[in-house]
């Protein structure tokens, strides 16, 4: 069903600066409408913004059609099938061909567009992107990272993995370790992040045997990673300004994220009833008006929406199943800027690198455990 | 060096109505001066707490001699020795004898005191509390139960285990919901809890395999137990009013409390920072002081303060490290009403009701697992 190769027509989204963006219309709890809607923000905001979108073709065309924002900027790629949040990764691996999410892969696969975004079911977008885009040499499990609110000048930390795979072994720690550390780099623009490993506490003896294991993997492995440890960081750092990127396996990332997530929102919710409480206090509201939407912005959950698959051969943005306009478009950003800055090339050099250091130094210091890359693949894509 | 029964004085402590609390002066991160003015916090607005404190006597007597409210109200135990954050839980169960720590539970296990309070090394406290109160029959590994802010009408939610034990297989996740059950029940006057398991999606086939086996037993056991369940709940559920106990692994939960705390206090920080802003929002500030006290007070976690260890015999509340006189004072205010409620009793009642229950049917039911408690034992406290 998908193109061998890129159309005309998407050749021609191709301009001077331009980047184009995959983007799944389908499979959100919102429908395309909202998808499309935060196209049309996105491409108000980026005149550089260029996008191939995939769904039913006729209400595609008709969403589009109103925006005139979207006008020759987007190519429709027509797909019928929907992967709903309820289907199986397992099943849309056998039967998912010619629905929009597997055509929105395919458009990066194919290298028409340089990231794709969907709203979709995130098991199932692992489970295809892992099989249509295959890992990075190197990589065991992909893992998701996202952009959480700290006290760092930048405001952000990077976590991951918030839920590629509910397994993570000291090694693929390591490998979160390095590919968090590129992520960063490119994505926050700090020289050399500060890697922090998440446990219930931050003495030595606490925590699970792999953390342990880690541990000392991921301190033996700092100068090839272009990273600084600080040792094991417990929930209360995840917004904390002495680490940038959060290691944890995914099944601990994604309690936290959505712990720190539905916390934020609660609090957001307090507020709301106490300065509704009164005559005075709405009064006091009004005029506090600049400084409560400024913190509103800053805790939005919309805002840091988007979690960045890593360690595959593209760049795929799985934004909230929820996502509104707004969430959409700061999604479409996140995939402009990483596709802008290279960061999938840099990233595959980075690990090109540690294979290649790995294999010349037979594993990564005398502690017991596996090289970083056990199968020493070289292959690497177009390594800057 | 603990007395082999109560003393003349700490009988004497006992009068109609009161309620005498063991409190560990020593541990924490402030020292015993935030803890006596805890203490002296709760002995004012509470005329029927009694004290026996337990650390250096003549640094107590120094401390307490300065408290009017505490006169006649407190004895103090003498105890040289203390457990630092740094000592090993292993260290203290071998040469932990001589502590304040150690103690404080020896007032528990002999009876002259119905609750422990202690700022220490939770590891320590839990190794202390199983080794001299012991496990109540049918439990196989203790849980740390808190209670979180939520938008249930009472205001709060029961999580366990927050950090007892960071495994936990499907038969402990049982027991938790018993006894976060039997908690909610007593502590938070809820006839029929409603228990949540904690996992990475609302789906069945979502996550590890302990907890489809978990989802199972619990599920089975709503009759014995006394409560409903849910199923599988988010990390985003934690405040939620669609659940009223949330059951998890120590090591998850550990990371959920503390990243929800973190987030909160991120929250709070940047608030504060918005209101710091110009002289209008300034001004603003003042006129909604009361709102914002009142929701400065709903996300304060010291109002929360205090973990109960569940599944021994005995009540030992856990404050925080680094909690401050109302901390302490919140704590002690917990430990009194659970004393009060003869909560301890009633749960000691309830898992040997569990125990027999199961030693009937000869397991919860035709699903491969265990049955309840295995053991069998049947000596239960004083149940009512």
């Amino acid at each position: 069903m998908a193109p061998a190769g890129p159309t005309d027509t998407a050749r021609a989204l191709r301009t001077e600066g331009s980047v184009v963006i995959s983007v799944d219309a389908m499979g959100g709890d919102r429908g395309p409408g909202a998808v499309v809607a935060g196209m049309a923000e996105s491409a108000a905001k980026n005149p550089d913004v260029r996008f191939i979108v995939h769904g039913p073709e006729a209400e595609l065309k008709r969403l589009i059609g109103r925006r005139r924002e979207l006008a020759n900027r987007c190519v429709i790629r027509d797909a019928a099938g929907v992967v709903t949040m309820e289907d199986k990764p397992s099943q849309i691996v056998r039967k998912g061909e010619g629905t929009s999410m597997w055509s929105t892969l395919e458009s990066v696969r194919i290298g028409e567009a340089t990231a794709a975004v969907s709203c979709g079911n995130t098991g199932a977008l692992m489970a295809l992107s892992m099989l249509r885009l295959r890992k990075l040499p190197g990589v065991n499990r992909p893992a998701i990272a996202v952009l959480w609110p700290s006290r760092n000048p930048g405001g952000f930390n990077v976590m991951l993995d918030v839920g590629a795979d509910i397994r993570a072994d000291a090694e693929d720690l390591l490998q979160y370790a390095l590919m968090g550390a590129s992520y960063a780099r490119n994505g926050l623009d700090l020289s050399r992040p500060r890697i922090g490993l998440m446990n219930v506490g931050t003495e030595e003896h606490k925590g699970r045997a792999e953390l342990k294991q880690a541990n000392d993997l991921i301190a033996a492995n700092t100068e090839r990673g272009g990273y600084d440890y600080i040792g094991f960081v417990e929930g209360s750092d995840l917004p904390s300004d002495r680490v940038d990127v959060i290691v944890t396996d995914g099944f601990t990332g994604n309690i936290a994220i959505k712990t720190g997530e539905g916390t934020a929102k609660l609090v957001g919710d307090f507020l709301k009833q106490a300065f509704e409480n009164s005559v005075m206090s709405k009064f006091a509201a009004l005029l506090a008006m600049t400084s409560l939407k400024r913190l509103q912005k800053r805790i939005d959950p919309r805002r840091v929406n988007g979690g960045v698959f890593l360690g595959l051969n593209g760049t795929v943005i799985k934004s909230h199943g929820s996502a509104d306009a707004t969430g959409v478009s700061s999604a479409i950003k996140l995939a402009f800027q990483l596709a802008q800055s290279g960061f999938q090339e840099r990233l595959a050099a980075r690990l090109a690198q540690s294979v290649a250091a790995a294999d010349g130094a037979g594993g990564p210091g005398g502690d017991g455990t596996q090289p970083v890359a056990p199968n020493g693949q070289k292959e690497t894509k177009g390594a800057t």
